[in-house]
């Protein structure tokens, strides 16, 4: 055993001696966003980094083979290294003073895949497993690692995406079609109360930037019909509006965005977002802006403040350097009255529990977080004992050490299985959009 | 034994059995500030938080019967809860949001004792407690605990005091004056002499705001010429200059500053140090402004950065809410581009040794330490073993769990008599200098 309990004697040690990196592939329904079209499947990357302990912590990223591969060159600095010194080792890679200078915008990036965040996104995933491992082996959860629980369940909301019929998979492996085609204000209203039935959420958002400005801010007017003021709901299109777009739907949707609701990204840029805020205020609408766009790391927060460009921060412990940064964060949003909530891509169980963890310790938390689990197939979980359950739209945290699961490693198999004998090695909604939509779309922004 | 190591089984806990609290006296020699003379004894509260492993964790804070009192009364809070939960709990004690509203500025409280602070205060002696503890138990250092060692050494700076002769104590129990009477620049430049050569300081801070600003600005110039530019100075007049004072030693300091150098609270107030702050660049020189009285907590930050108000936090685990918090400041400091030291009241070897594990544990650090450690006495140490040793004017972070120190119960018990038989229960320096130096002195803000 590798952690033992001196009084006051020499240390013990919980040493890595390896780190498993499987390329996996789930399948994704076709949903819609300015960026395009899902593909079939989605791109995951689960690391599981063992000490001699023999526990291994685990940990879920965004995948494609580049990951991988940074992953993979990554492995010397870890085996041998001690979990509770191993990150401190590897602060550079987080290391703000040495990070690489440029436009921060992550407009024109797959979401979360800004290339100025590499070492962010490496030090993420290795921190969750390691955090992960320590808590395995002292038999505490990771929210207990981080200061405690500030809430035991974490509150999610219904993330509504337009989307064409079809659930994903190709071929024999394509998935049933739990939602059904949305795209008619009708038709999202069904997606909405479907999922808000099956999970218990009573927050909804809106994936928007797809559909003419009209016909979004009618679906918005619908949900606010169908659930009332009591269901906060948000509306997030990407930045395909023109700051001008962008001002005339937070107008237009002062009453559905209400209170507990925001409007997220209406357009590009930290300007733009300011210059949205500064109309909205003078109108006299405070309707605050979500941004996990404009602002998408520590760099970017002073422009932000200063400017009152983004009233909610959607932090990503995927991106932004792990649990304990997204700690740092919170309390930075809490000292400037800058609300937070959590993005999300793509993701199976393993991730839902890392950012499940994070928020339960982050006091400051002021909405309820996003995920797009409800859009993953119960097939392609990995999670031993199958999906994580949500009770009234929250994901509890579990009594459990560490993130309090493990890994089904056939689920694992089929998950590599599907990686290698997709076509997919890389995030591309674009190129999705021409081979099943209109083969001339190109993403524009401001489309509107 | 309380941590087991189960694989994904049920948790273990460490559960709380006891809270012991000493209010202790300790020598302090006459040592002279804008706030008057320190008494010939400081006070110190020191708890032991004891786990039902057995093993007892330390934290030392501010002394007097308040403060001991107000532990005393969160007893009951603690007894029976988990270590490793049990800031999640308390965490209404440092809420922002149900924070007492007021003047913030700590011009006129003792220093570390703003009376908006008293949650954060005794948040803070309790976490550190809890940290130790669990450290212990776990068998590792607390610096590890909250992300790893950034640096294996914490730097302190000489802390240079204007005194009168004598060495703290009183009658029988009267000190040897190691330092002798320092009123003087040649008086000032021996002190700092001595102190560099017994602890290995290469950076000298002088607490000033004492004698008249021709007479300190001397000092400074003689400490120069002593030392040289390789030496960076640093003055803290505690508020005792007006704006025009302020910008007046600025300006004539600028060469003695020189680079690593700081200029602190030399005025009262937000807007003081946002005054001197603009005159002082406008006039073309960048000599930054440190704070511990401006700025005392995360409340105050907002105004500080919107103001340019204070360039440098001189954060207190003692009073920020601990060593977790001083991690989130850490980060938030080098976002904004704040610089981040660290402040210090007459302490003993627990203090010391967690104000070295939280800085050891912070990236972003970026001037050495204060400490008032050289001017307490080598008896009235508490920590097994005898004094903490600097090497090179640093702290090490040992190798051994939690803070790395355990108590001596001897040198507890003398500190309780001490604390016992001395006329004192609170600090006053006004009162002080009242008794000893001139019976009609009166703290005046600006005095100059």
């Amino acid at each position: 055993m590798a952690v033992s309990r001196p009084t006051n004697g020499p240390l013990s040690g919980l040493a890595i001696t390896d780190l498993r990196v499987h390329s996996i592939a789930i399948a994704d329904p076709p949903l819609r966003s300015s960026y395009g079209l899902h593909a079939p499947y989605a791109l995951r990357t689960v690391l599981e980094l063992v000490g001699d302990s023999g526990h291994v912590g685990l940990s879920e990223t965004h995948g494609g083979d580049t990951i991988a591969g940074q992953f993979a060159a990554l492995r010397e600095r870890l085996i041998g290294q001690d979990a509770f010194t191993l990150m401190a080792s590897l602060l550079p890679l987080i290391d703000p003073t040495a990070a690489p200078t440029g436009d921060r915008s992550q407009t024109y990036s797959v979401p979360g895949e800004n290339p100025l965040d590499v070492g962010n996104r490496l030090f993420s995933a290795v921190e969750i497993a390691c955090m992960d491992l320590i808590g395995r082996a002292l038999g505490r959860p990771v929210c207990d690692l981080l200061g405690g629980r500030a809430r035991s369940a974490v509150p999610f909301s219904a993330y509504l995406f337009y989307k064409h019929a079809g659930g994903g998979g190709e071929g024999a492996d394509a998935r049933e079609d739990e939602y059904g085609e949305g795209l008619t204000p009708e038709a999202m209203v069904r997606q909405a109360q479907q999922m808000c039935a099956a999970y218990g959420f009573s927050e909804i958002k809106l994936k928007a930037g797809v559909l003419d400005p009209p016909d979004e801010i009618a679906t918005l007017r619908a949900l606010h019909a169908a659930f009332g003021d009591g269901v906060p709901l948000r509306i997030d299109p990407n930045c395909a509006w023109s700051v001008e777009t962008s001002i005339g739907v937070g107008r237009a949707l002062v009453r559905e965005l209400g209170r507990g609701g925001y409007l997220e990204d209406p357009c590009a840029g930290m300007d733009g977002m300011a210059a949205v805020r500064r109309a909205l205020l003078e109108a006299g609408e405070d309707t605050p802006l979500a941004s996990n766009v404009a602002v998408t790391s520590f760099a970017d927060l002073p422009a932000s403040v200063s400017a009152d460009a983004v009233q909610i921060v959607l932090c990503d412990p995927h991106y932004w350097g792990g649990v304990r940064q997204i700690q740092h964060l919170a309390r930075l949003c809490q000292t400037f009255g800058i609300g937070l909530s959590m993005h999300s891509n793509s993701h199976l169980g393993v991730s839902l529990m890392a950012m499940a963890h994070c928020a339960a310790a982050a006091p400051h938390l002021t909405y309820a977080c996003d995920t797009h689990y409800p859009w993953q197939h119960a097939g392609d979980e990995i999670v031993e004992g199958g999906r994580i359950r949500f009770q009234h739209g929250a994901v509890e945290i579990p009594d459990r050490p560490g993130l309090g699961i493990t890994l089904d490693q056939d689920a694992v198999a089929r998950g590599r299985e599907r990686y290698r004998t997709c076509a997919y090695r890389k995030r591309d909604d674009q190129a999705e959009m021409r081979k099943h939509v209109d083969p001339g779309w190109t993403r524009r922004l401001p489309r509107w």
